[in-house]
């Protein structure tokens, strides 16, 4: 459902057009100073209206901490965080309900929701629920960070267009932020350029276009993680599936390992310098039966294209029982992958969160 | 840890050289018959030893179930379920103690263990843990298939060679259990004997190689799957990663989405003869926003090469505090893809049951 | 934490004296109108300031639904209620956090969370915090009595003066309910005017009395309940200790079970006129082996006295790290069994949501 | 269910007449080692047969581990620990199929489960299932005696005959075991011979007699426990009505609370000699608002006289659908208060193990 974690609690609430939407977090330490500021830029990487790659709708996402705060320090209490919903238009959602948006929420959720699913703006489908996601985990990262822990993400792909990728071997905090703090989160501006335009090509055909995203995390030792059902990769996987848009992930090197040989794969262990242990490789993207090696982690996310476009598309009407055409109206997004960007290092957050607070 | 699930909780214990590994299967509905030739037929297809394509240690595997059943009908208490290791040779784990094997838990399990992991045969890590995960998928199995919901996979791929894919818009029970019931569970036999050769191949270098699998889920209504984090693909991804060597999962058109339009991904709806919802495509693998959308679920996974290999490697001696090397002895699996397919329909299983039993 | 259920998940939020105190009820089924006039006058039943039993603080406790709501209905999403904290005079807290208040939340809070527990006017600990568990109830509650299910409690005792005991072989929903719409909600309106002079008297004396509460749950059906861990007796006592004050729980004829005889107590079984299962006696209180028995569901909770008392009190001062005195100052209930009646009616709820919902 | 616990996750499986009954217990610490003896000890003091008070049937309950263990110490593995059930005689158990026993698991079992309940010898719901609680609850124990907390219990009474209390201030690991290590465990051993006598007059008379148990934690920090639902009281109540024929549990002055004034029960602090923060009285039972104040845990269960009793009893027959009459053959326990000590400490200490392993 709606919550996540066993340690650390995430509880996410809200539609796209109710009063509010927000986020419970639970069981964090006591007496850790919450930097306001820092989290309200985080959640704003994700707002939409910043330019024209994504939708033209301006949303505040002002978040406020109604609880679990004490001198500006955490106190035991959860920590509640409500983002408003702004006057919200009195559209007439009568179509919506009637027409089901290919590839949207609407239809499976009629079905499980015996008919009173809020149509508006996604209602609790929306990708404005990912908002409270982001607050979650910009308050964690605050904490992980703390313990030596980062997370960073970029673009890695725009329709056949690809970034450079990380350098999975390196454990610098610096570097792994690199991307993150950029207007249009890629390592390299070049291709940064050339997915602007794929996107801008995209919109113009009222289409829109899919892409991925890697994702790493630096600073866990050796050791992290849980056998078989709580593995990193079970409780990644299993948080970063709450994005919507996102269909698969795959941790270093991913689908590559099924063409390789053993010797071609396995990382050999060394030590550093400094004594440490680590490896001459890290196909394994830092995580070996589930638990960390002590190199970086490292996964990509592949995002669907949005399924709202302008395009007539046939669907089912299921006030008539008859087949029949939508043209979905409104502004879109032509692309999420680079508002998404900060949802997968959030949702990754709340994972390792588990592990770590 | 090593339990999985809210509704029905599976519960997996055991190290390869303890006196027994075993399940415990809790929260099944009570006066359901269980076929216990059925399910040691199942847990055979997981055994090694049947061919030059497996190791040839041989396991008997025989399924003891220790309780939860009355008159041969689940009565309400948990099913229990063991299966005895035989006499294990006693060897000199000493190497293995001080060498960590690349790409294996050693290393992680050491550090996280405190020193005191079960190295013997991998202990709770050892591949022949996913012979009581079979246990627990072969149980629920035989409850989904008496709702109309089958579940099957088969070999995708083996290094480059790919075999058919499933027709994802086919909904038919039988038609998913084709290759299940092969020695060797392929659709292709054609593609199936070249696969064979690259094992053997592999084989003779002293090397393994790695591989694919999709599986297929049919008769799963619209509408099934908890908003946000409790989504079909959360729960699927959180369970199938608990297969050893699984490093990737993609739903239906999975990473490919990254490359498209959204009017090429976006699967249409129709009322199809019988006037039920279907789509026009299901590049969705059956799953929109986290629930199924009544078309046959899909999603593949990667299998990395199996670690042990007899190739001299470098690793790190934990005793000595200095790089060495090591030459794994003893029989490996070449290749453990065609082994690990109905650990992927079982942890499939156990993943559905969640939300169906 | 303050997350509780596995099926419906409750989730409390705030504090005291933060903005807003708050409820996230998740996994209740949708297109269930929620009538809001009806909440808000179950929430109103433990507010403070109506009488000279409970403490003059006024607090208008309203409730405000963010979340969860469509056309008036469920619709699948979480509901979230918020009530606001009024404006907090700012008081001068500095005794607080040095002096622990005996028999208060202060000093294990304090130790807990690391010197940063947030004392204005109890923090998390208050008794404030029964008013979203309240509101969960409530909501709850309707749905449960559209299932057929009731649940009542009155003041059972109030010092040494005991009310009259539920008749517990009757399952008829409106007798359960003759208290709880009382101002001062006991059975026997004489007994209650004594109880309210033991309370005066207590006030007088600057300080307070504690007292009991009977529970009945009419409706359930036989075999609710899971065995072992998930028994009704396991989740209503691990619940109903959520409410603050409560120090004991015993179902049916509790702690008198210890001074009888098997013979005494055995509840018999028969058929009555319309061929339904009863028993003869319900010393069971509804419950066997954690399951019910078609019987109603009874049980007794106890309520310490108010720990909050005007008299002067020995304690430790953390500040110093010697011993000191301390006289509480401000309003204070002198009795808040009968303001607690409503919240175990809640937690009941709460607990028998997660069999039922 | 049959798994409690977040961090410690205890699974219990068997029914009394299946192969085996037994435990996993997950999550424990590696490298701890496990005295095995110690252990079978622990469970031998709920065997039966042992003397006139209890059932006449051997049960040898010999623990076997099957899991968890590597060099004799723990290993990061669940432990699974299994007691075969000895040769059960082949009994005709149509009556018992047929005739519902009154005060037993057996109508609400047949119709939660569909009427194919294993009535043999109580399936699932046999006071048998306590030795794998016991189990786990040695297990757990070793562990907490080493981090200095000590679990003891002993009758606090049977019938109307008392044993004397606790002292409740005395924090000394040896003084609550004072009681454990009998044979008959209470602290008076005169008014242990009263309890006897009591015991076989009940049993003469073809009847049971019911009694209570006190239970004393020591060696707890302030500040242990989690606010709201899962503070000390909720989780140890939800452990303890585990054990069958509990039916209700107090903590420190208990119900007694109930009559009296803040004033008698609030616990003033104070700092002791050594300048530890204590209280000058533990009516508490050394929780408040959930957390430990640093005082000994303390709490009475009550159970209720065993159900089986050699009388003859009004109940209905299922098969026939009319009211009927039984008498219960075979050998039963008179009294099962003695019995439960062990097992109400190993309750207790598989919820402490929550906020401590």
């Amino acid at each position: 459902m709606n919550t996540f974690g066993q340690k650390i609690k995430v509880t996410v609430f809200g539609q796209s057009h109710a009063t509010a939407i927000g986020v419970v977090v639970d069981g964090l330490e006591a007496n850790f100073p919450i930097d306001e500021q820092k989290l309200q830029s985080f959640v704003d990487r994700r707002a939409p209206g910043k330019n024209a790659f994504s939708t033209s709708r301006k949303e505040a996402d002002k978040v406020k901490i109604v609880s679990g705060l004490y001198n500006g320090k955490t106190c035991g209490a959860p920590i509640c965080a409500i983002i408003e919903n702004g006057d919200q238009h009195s559209k007439d959602y009568s179509e919506l309900e009637a027409k089901m948006r290919p590839s949207h929420a609407d239809y499976p959720a009629n079905v499980k929701f015996d008919g009173n699913f809020d149509v508006r703006g996604g209602g609790q489908f929306s990708g404005r629920l990912t908002a409270p996601i982001c607050v979650a985990g910009a308050i964690i990262m605050q904490m992980l960070e703390q313990k030596g822990v980062y997370i960073g993400a970029h673009i890695l792909s725009i329709g056949e267009i690809e970034d450079d990728r990380f350098d999975n071997m390196c454990n610098s905090c610096d570097y792994i932020k690199t991307a993150s703090d950029k207007d249009f989160p890629v390592l390299n501006d070049k291709k940064g350029e050339m997915m602007k335009e794929k996107i801008l090509e995209a919109k113009n055909n009222l289409d829109s276009v899919g892409g991925s995203i890697e994702c790493m995390i630096t600073g866990l030792e050796a050791g992290i993680g849980e056998p078989m059902f709580d593995g990193l990769e079970n409780v990644i996987a299993h948080s970063v599936f709450a994005i919507p848009a996102v269909k698969g992930i795959e941790f270093g090197a991913g689908f590559e390992v099924s063409k390789r040989y053993g010797s071609q794969n396995n990382d050999e262990y060394t030590y550093d310098e400094n004594g440490r242990v680590r490896t001459l490789s890290n196909n394994a993207g830092g995580i070996c039966a589930g638990m960390s090696t002590s190199m970086p982690i490292n996964f990509d996310v592949c995002i669907k294209p949005t399924p709202s476009i302008a395009r007539c598309q046939k669907t089912v009407n299921i006030k008539t029982g008859k087949n029949d055409v939508l043209e979905i109206k409104g502004r879109h997004d032509p692309c999420i992958v680079q508002r998404a960007v900060p949802c997968i290092e959030a949702a990754a957050a709340i994972a390792i969160a588990q592990f770590l607070l």
